[in-house]
């Protein structure tokens, strides 16, 4: 087999075999197929797709170019959620504590933000001593003792991906609905999990704007992931605005916590309990939809799921009592309001902004080199739809550095929009793929 | 600018500048911009095309990262021919002769064959001393006495050109025709000539198969270089079957002497003919293009080609003799003939067939690093429509080593038809594009 011809076949628009993906996947993962060649077969798929049967065959080359998780020593359903990333989407800290206290095990394998979108392992890395860097076996034993493990991606998860998404980095084949697809799933099924719930957004603040890009991207990743003989669904949610009231790394944690009393904005609680509804039906823990929705909210109403998330903080190095204090996180030198500059209803708050300007401020990164501030980030008072008065504060900055604030609180003037009335809500699940 | 910006414009069927395409040609000679950069950018073009403007820019950026003859102290015409290749295309050794002894400078600079097709410098080399490794100096001197020289490629000539083509040989991105087109000319023209006749071949031993592909690429070259602002036509020529009657190094010389003594096939010697005048007349040596007819017919009957061709040679280093004395060229050790199995008309000799059997033979290349047998190849002595006796010689081989003469013997037994009645007979210029 010549990588030469694979690259010509799929040129061509013919389908290729899983001997010809291995092939490929391996010889590029050892060095023996150059990286010009990966990046005419990336272009290629770029324009010709790819199928169904060929993803899955990627997928799996990729995943298995590394270590896979054996976990079926453990008894009980192995469950994860991946999201595609947004602004304030903090469900993972709130719902896999929540699975956990109701049987689930929670492999969770996470990446961190870039741009305008943040990441898990930032916000964890906000809890004073918390590490996200355990080794595969120190991350087994957390999971055996709490039902959870929380760490970052390690150099022995399919290495293949890392090659090859630094590749297509560099050579504009990055948006390929079909290597996007096969590079998430590869990661998240060397986890050793049975079950998936995939929470993919759409909207101003996705990575996927437009509706039909989102859904097709979830399409392509539940055939993996069921080509993989596992339980996947989607859920297709709302990216339009932030999810819940905080944007930046320790003030979400903070959020995150408040959401597990009780106390957290609604939409990001009706996001993570329905998504942690979701692994526990998927996997098995309850017979229908309805019933895990409502073990759930007896493990949020009960407290289990705070205590499982002092636990696992525990765990790893973290210092627990944060849960109890919030003053014991991260917290910027000063705080600047965002002032209203007239009365009416928010008809928009621009979501891709918010992210930006919170990067601008320290909270995300501008490249991947960037080094994250976890005190620092945006507070919103208002939500769309949210009546406001002339003058009262529309977001509160929590500054480190001034030297981009100008420019942050030019963008957030601009990202949000006063109308005379409230617009039509938008539902926050567009749709379930399942 | 960013190379990764280009390849992703050029991926989104965006237009690019001349500025683009030259940074990405100069940044990828220097080595600044990697193969797999360059790989994704043309497999892009592959599929994204590249419109008349680029296409020129692209050939203009390849030429100039090499040395650019200027001719203009030679007081006369700059005219060279380029064919796209087929099996016994000779033309250039008739051609070339006749259109400098007409008063044209014909700077030619060709290349070796691959595969079933054959190359001028293969068949140049058969002339026993004649070197085609001039300098480019030396090369000057040899057209400024003779009007005509006659050399291969040297490492000055396009290197972006060599550099790029190298790396679409082993990423499946040969088969652009905007990629073919630039390559093409952006060495023809380095040569310094202000007219260029193309030979573009079509049918089952050309590069291009399909007729509407070649005009395609016809079109783009004569595209080409008339944004360079040279004089271009195309002919778009049959190669359904092999042009003249021989096909291998020396035999295919043998057969130009034959011809430039007025002996030759009425194919080679129309075709050869006709290309001499379209270079004479878009040269401006006269004012249409029947006038120019006249005079390269004259320029036959009066013996001054082959005394052109016997002056370039003997300038060249080669034996001047072979033009009187053909049993001076390499001949094989033996001959086997081919016999027709029944009586009819030829009504098809696969062209590429017999291209591939020569090969076999020694004559031609299976691999760039392959060594040719100048003495060695085909001799046909039916064509297309031709009556043929049972028993009659159809071709007979030359032959030095019969390793693979079965294999020949078996591919040639194959590639002639026969049947009741001749073909509707194919025109050799099928069509002009001026």
């Amino acid at each position: 087999m010549r990588a030469v011809d694979v690259i010509q076949r799929k040129r061509n628009g013919e389908e290729l075999s899983a001997e010809e993906i291995s092939f490929f996947v391996d010889g590029y993962t050892r060095g023996d197929i150059p990286d010009y060649q990966a990046s005419a077969l990336t272009m290629a798929v770029y324009f010709r797709g790819m199928t169904s049967a060929e993803t899955v065959a990627l997928t799996g080359a990729m995943m298995r170019t590394g270590e896979v998780l054996d976990l079926s020593d453990l008894p009980g359903p192995k469950a994860d959620k991946h999201s595609t990333g947004g602004v304030g989407d903090k469900t993972s800290l709130i719902l896999a504590p929540l699975a956990a206290a109701c049987g689930a095990y929670v492999p969770m394998i996470s990446g961190r933000g870039l741009g305008h979108t943040g990441g898990t392992l930032d916000k964890l890395e906000a809890i004073p001593g918390f590490s996200v860097r355990l080794s595969l076996s120190e991350f087994r034993d957390v999971l055996r003792k709490a039902h959870l493990g929380l760490i970052g991606q390690t150099p022995e998860i399919a290495p293949a991906d890392r090659k090859l998404y630094a590749l297509r980095d560099v050579t504009a084949t990055v948006e390929s609905r079909a290597l996007i697809a096969a590079s998430i799933m590869s990661k998240k099924m060397a986890e050793g999990i049975d079950t998936l719930i995939l929470d993919v957004k759409t909207g101003d603040g996705a990575f996927m704007t437009a509706f039909e890009d989102s859904k097709a991207l979830a399409e392509a990743m539940v055939e993996i992931g069921r080509g993989m003989g596992k339980k996947v669904a989607a859920l297709i949610t709302d990216m339009s605005q932030p999810l819940g009231r905080t944007v930046g790394n320790a003030l979400e944690i903070a959020e995150c916590v408040e959401t597990l009393k009780g106390r957290g904005p609604k939409d990001l609680e009706s996001l993570s309990l329905e998504l942690a509804a979701w692994m526990l039906f998927l996997g098995g823990v309850t017979p229908d939809l309805d019933q895990a929705r409502g073990k759930v909210r007896d493990a949020l109403s009960s407290g289990a799921g705070l205590r499982k998330l002092q636990e696992v903080i525990a765990l790893q190095g973290g210092d627990p009592r944060v849960c109890d204090d919030p003053g014991l996180l991260p917290r910027a030198r000063e705080t600047v309001d965002l002032k209203a500059p007239s009365d009416g209803r928010v008809s928009r708050i621009g979501c891709r902004a918010v992210g930006h300007a919170a990067m601008l401020l320290g909270a995300g990164r501008e490249t991947v080199d960037s080094r994250v501030d976890p005190g620092v980030g945006v507070v919103l008072h208002k939500k769309v739809g949210d009546l406001v008065i002339a003058g009262e504060p529309l977001m509160t900055l929590h500054v480190n550095d001034r030297r981009r604030l100008e420019e942050a609180l030019a963008i957030l003037g601009r990202a949000v929009e006063l109308a005379p009335e409230a617009p039509a809500s938008t539902p926050l699940i567009r749709m379930v793929l399942n």
